[in-house]
């Protein structure tokens, strides 16, 4: 990624202990020590990923003070509501470029944990919660980073999925979730785009910390999936140092002079580590150099607006839009409400909050589109809001149309914490009715980092624009949007529960006693609420545009024995042109897992003009159809029938086409433990046990043989041969698993 | 329980090994092998719990063939719902009393476990989706039992709540949620009623089976309960025997021939098990000859066949009765409709099957009582019923009042597997709504194992009594209840939903790949429902009678750091007699753990005649308030406030009353791996620690206090003092550490 050739580094090696292990962790807080005797020069990482955090000069000890100034793009929550690669690649490489222009060669980000709850504090700095959408956007986003130049950092490493008690909390998940939930995003991520370095996280998983877990660094990461990069640990999140370079972490971060390294040399010269594992992760370390260069000149600072501009309006989603009130009309009469129409909330707190190199606001951006715009700021953020109230709702009394900015304040939702509830503030809520019983017509804009309940409120309004959090140009890309500059694209990348309590993590989150447990397993999201059946508000890929979209044409091919290629076409039916969101979803009962009822395995975002139409082929590929299997110990594919549909949202189908797929063979293992149905289902030894076993039984026994296996089925074998008859020889049963094994084998 | 003086068997250690180990298991499928040098008679021990399933002669190899008559009274299903622990022990006396005509020592039962899901195919077996209530009910029948003269055997001990894979499944529970939820019936049972007993369940308990899970058997049940009897292992729920019996399982059954008593055998010679393991469960074993007696004389038939029509009486639960449409008047012309009317569904199938000495039903008993009886079977059993509803929509066209009886058929509910829906058979639901369209009122009446659902009738009908199971005398005790001879007094024991899917474990049961996740935890039934406010057809506790009671006066007062007194008025303000159950539920939201929105905590049933008023007085001991604290290993009584509520169910708050406790004070334990937030709130070391640490920080620090501790509380102390800062000097801390164990020891 440096035009330099990189340097000879086959003498690591050779280098003093102490030099190699003063490589495993940070000079300071954002940066590797230079190793002069090497031409190692010190390698910086800062933080992301929606923007550069540089630090320069005396930074503070927890490294949350000012950084200098950086374009603001929209968040991941924004960038997840796009379902557009394409807009998570360019993000990537906007901020690839300020970070070269900055001097920085590694940029931590994207996060791509899934949303387990709609409380978890960070969860504007994630994508979706679905590991497909995360995967697919977040490898877009390393792409587009790593292509500029700038190393990335996929984090957290695993299963980070809420702030409360996060540097202790013990995520407690099954393989089958961690495998078909929380995993993917970065195994996609790891294998696709070949991320510098991938961050650890801070909890513990399964009672091992993340820093430590050597099935999780090394066995999944490296072994499984082929990872060749840095394992950086999130920013204290080393507890025992060598127990994690051991477990595969290499880069201890911050530094903490010298403390875990000296740790790391006792160790060796104790003989209780290997020196081995020092050379590895300090090859590992050194071979960042790479990505050192010498600082580009300054980024286009209003290319960069422009373009956060651009692509934050490919992100907001409209949820509501009765009556076509949107978008706004050249002559109507807007009234402009709320304080966040002219105090934008833009981007989230903690550690990737960035200095924007500018703000806009979205009543100025009206106001330079409309002619005749009002404004009342409705409710203020510190206090009570009687009078504000009544202004605003004076104003609206007077307007064809009232637009409400209504959100959550930055101190509601930061890195840090976690959010106790999903409703809006009172307040706002009071002044959105009050508003909406007054106002001809009423729209609400929704910031937000993580989602918000619209009950209370939502049947009394006409429009809802969902714009998250947009960045530093997200004031003039609602602007845009509202007037019908640009037509909304965007989809729920989480759905909208009617209540907090519906949320399958609800009685999990964020856990007890330094457990949380993942109760709910692979059911997150849309996955619970279309397999129990429970009404949201709007469900995970709902969006509307300002014109209409016809589906036709659905044709799914089986291309294999666990693949199939789907073709529909899309056309725009309506006047304006649009970006249309084409989802494909799978549904299955095939195997012996309970899937969700349906599961997004392919997505595609195509602009139409007005009467356009294009037919689209995506291909769903092995996982597609796959399930973890804990057993086999990986995917397996059931033979059987899938249903591929493409969805309006994961709760309107509105197409389907069946498929029957030959999927796996899975020869089973049998022991003596097997259970007595397993032995008499397994495909080969399964025939034989029955012809032998009722030939020994007297008359009459063949028929009790259903009814006993009902009562006796799950019966391991090894009691029912010695406790319920001997019709079975020892003998026979060991050539029997014999059988079972050289099946098996084949 | 036995006259005779037990004899002495201090000479038993000097045994034989092999004569010591043959007592170890059967001698066949029902006893125990005869010790004459020991003076031991055989034991023969037989299902129950409803009744005695006394196998003679040549029975068969599973055990599941015709056993002698014997008195079906009503099985736990109808118990649980009496909500009457009278109820439970005098039909765990008859039993007793039969089972020493019947020469039987030990009868298996109660079944304790409690309801997870309502598919469960042995629910009919068990009392409740609550603890206490299957507990309080658990105890009384091995009270009444053993008082009678037969060994009780509580099971199936333990997390025993599905069918399917019920040999192999690893039911994975965390600690708590056993505690809390799983275990209590089997504690209070073992503790207060002292069963001979406990016979451990097929499943895997956290991945080992509890036939060899020596937690459970040795940790759990004697070592933390003082369990003194005999663990026997359901039948065939040995694995690996001398894991087993190292585990603390004394008794396997059935006999193998002798095949596992050579395994121990054989493992005391070659050292690899300690000799003292089977004298020990020798000792236990042959302790229950003591329960051997001369059979008694032939048990009263009529009397117990009255006997357990009473207590059926008490059993069923009047779910509706909108405008008091019974009892039936005595001029009413009754349209009885349902093949379950004159073939009544009374009991489930599998090894609590009774060869009932008779079996009454509900409409020659209604025939009886009131003149003017016609009858249509409205479905058959086996087929399609379009013509017989026809003819009971003829006869309910004409009748005052129609009571259709319906259910679910023996075939479908049965051990050995669980149920896939809780839906009633569509020829029923078919025949309901049009008996109900044409009849001027309908009465349902239910005979079913397990919980049905009755949407899609239910608002057609103006009555529902939920008969569950009721035993052979369930007919006219049924008949008894419709013509108010008695009025109905049950109460829920477990919730009805308004769906299947709304119940907690309903996308984790019955698992898969031989695991069974209890991912809805503590959250069981109503916990759930309550919990989350989801709205149920029936909420547990629920019960109607044919009078009105009045609920006044509650008082509740502290009578110590963690226990209080309840007195509450119950007043009969209407014009018959009837029996009301009092329930008291404790919330709270105390303590580290998330507590359910209410528990039940104490209940009593009481006879109020017309105009009666009584002050019931209920003791909250230190359980009623605790949590099982995973960190303590114990359980802890948070300090706080408590609600204590009456209900009419647990759904409905009738009165509550908040007391505060002192609770327990913990001291929690520090090391450098606890949290700095758990440092900085240490009752004692938090003090001491932010003094110092403030002291020792820089002007302004201490306004980054809070904030910081929001960011990075969490945080290990080892951690916080290495990286961010050397405010607090590692002797300090290990000086603070002292502290704090000094602090908890005292």
């Amino acid at each position: 990624m440096t035009s330099a050739t990189p340097p000879d580094r086959s003498d690591l090696d050779a280098l003093p202990l102490e030099t190699k292990a003063a490589l495993l962790s940070g000079q300071d807080f954002w940066s590797t020590p230079a190793v002069e005797a090497a031409g190692l020069p010190s390698v910086v990482l800062t933080d992301g990923p929606h923007g550069v955090r540089r630090q320069e000069g005396d930074f503070d000890r927890i490294g949350l003070l000012r950084s200098v100034p950086a374009t603001c793009f929209p968040p991941a929550v924004g960038v997840g509501s796009s379902w557009d690669p394409d807009v998570a690649e360019r993000v990537g490489a906007a901020v690839g470029r300020e970070a070269r222009a900055l001097g920085v060669p590694v940029v931590l980000g994207p996060g791509v944990n899934v949303k387990r709850s709609p409380l978890g504090g960070r969860n504007f700095e994630y994508y979706s919660e679905d590991p497909l959408l995360t995967g697919v956007l977040g490898a877009a986003h390393v792409r587009g980073q790593q292509a500029a130049g700038a190393g990335a950092s996929v984090k957290h490493f695993a299963a980070n999925n809420q702030e409360t008690q996060r540097m202790q909390v013990s995520a407690d998940v099954d393989e089958r979730t961690l495998r078909e939930i929380y995993l993917p995003a970065f195994e996609r991520i790891v294998t696709e785009a070949r991320p510098a370095t991938v961050m650890c996280a801070y909890n513990k998983v399964n009672g091992v910390y993340a820093s430590q877990n050597h099935w999780l660094l090394t066995e999944v990461l490296r072994e499984q999936w082929g990872f060749e990069g840095v394992v950086v640990s999130d920013w204290g999140a080393v507890d025992d140092r060598v127990a994690a370079l051991r477990a595969g972490l290499d880069l201890q971060m911050p530094g903490d002079a010298g403390a875990g390294n000296r740790l790391v040399v006792e160790a060796v010269r104790s003989g209780e580590l290997d020196e081995e594992f020092v050379d590895r992760s300090a090859r590992r370390v050194a071979a960042l150099a790479d990505l050192v260069a010498e600082p580009a000149g300054a980024f286009d600072v209003d290319a960069h607006h422009a373009l956060a501009r651009e692509l934050a309006a490919q992100c907001a989603v409209l949820l509501k839009n009765d009556g076509a009130v949107l978008p706004l009309a050249p002559g109507t009469r807007v009234a402009v409400v709320g304080e966040f129409a002219r105090t934008p909330r833009y981007q989230g707190g903690g550690s990737s909050h960035v200095n924007a190199t500018r703000v806009d606001d979205a009543l100025t951006a009206l106001r330079e589109a409309l002619p005749a715009v009002s404004f009342a700021p409705g409710f203020s953020l510190d206090g009570p809001g009687d009078s504000l109230r009544e202004e605003a709702v004076a104003l609206a009394r007077d307007a064809d149309v009232t637009v409400v900015f209504a959100g959550l304040a930055e101190d509601d939702e930061s890195e840090g914490f976690d959010r106790a509830t999903i409703d809006l503030p009172a307040v706002q809520v009071e002044l959105i009715r009050a508003v909406a019983a007054a106002s001809a017509r009423t729209v609400v804009v929704l910031s937000s980092g993580g989602i918000v309940s619209l009950e209370g409120w939502h049947d009394d309004v006409d429009a809802v624009l969902a714009g998250f959090l947009l960045g530093q140009a997200g004031g003039s890309a609602l602007a845009d949007l509202l007037t019908g500059a640009v037509s909304p694209s965007g989809r729920l990348a989480e759905s909208i529960p009617l209540r907090l309590e519906d949320n399958p993590s609800f009685l999990d989150f964020p856990g007890e006693q330094g457990h949380v447990r993942y109760g709910e397993g692979v059911m997150v999201g849309y996955r619970h609420y279309t397999t129990v059946g429970r009404p949201v508000r709007y469900p995970f890929g709902h969006g509307l545009g300002y014109t209409t979209v016809d589906t036709s044409g659905l044709r799914v091919t089986a291309t294999g024995d666990d693949t199939a290629l789907v073709s529909v076409t899309v056309t725009n039916t309506g006047e304006r042109a649009g970006r249309h969101v084409v989802q494909v979803y799978v549904a299955t009962t095939a195997g012996p897992v309970r899937r969700p009822a349906r599961e997004l395995r392919a997505f595609t975002k195509v602009a139409l003009e007005p009467g356009e139409s294009r037919t689209v082929e995506l291909e769903l590929d092995r996982r597609a159809f796959a399930y973890w299997d804990v057993r086999e110990g990986g995917w397996v594919v059931a033979p059987g029938e899938y249903t591929v549909q493409v969805g309006a949202s994961a709760a309107e189908v509105l197409a389907e086409e069946t498929v029957t797929l030959a999927g796996d063979t899975v020869v089973p293992e049998l022991t003596l433990g097997s259970s007595v149905a397993e032995w008499f289902e397994h495909p080969v030894v399964g025939p034989q046990l029955l012809e032998g076993f009722l030939a020994s039984m007297p008359d009459g026994a063949a028929e009790m043989h259903a009814g006993m296996l009902q009562m006796i089925g799950s019966m391991p074998m090894r009691r029912f041969a010695a406790d319920f008859g001997s019709a079975i020889p020892p003998a026979e049963l060991d050539r029997l698993v014999a059988v079972a094994r050289d099946a098996r084998a084949t």
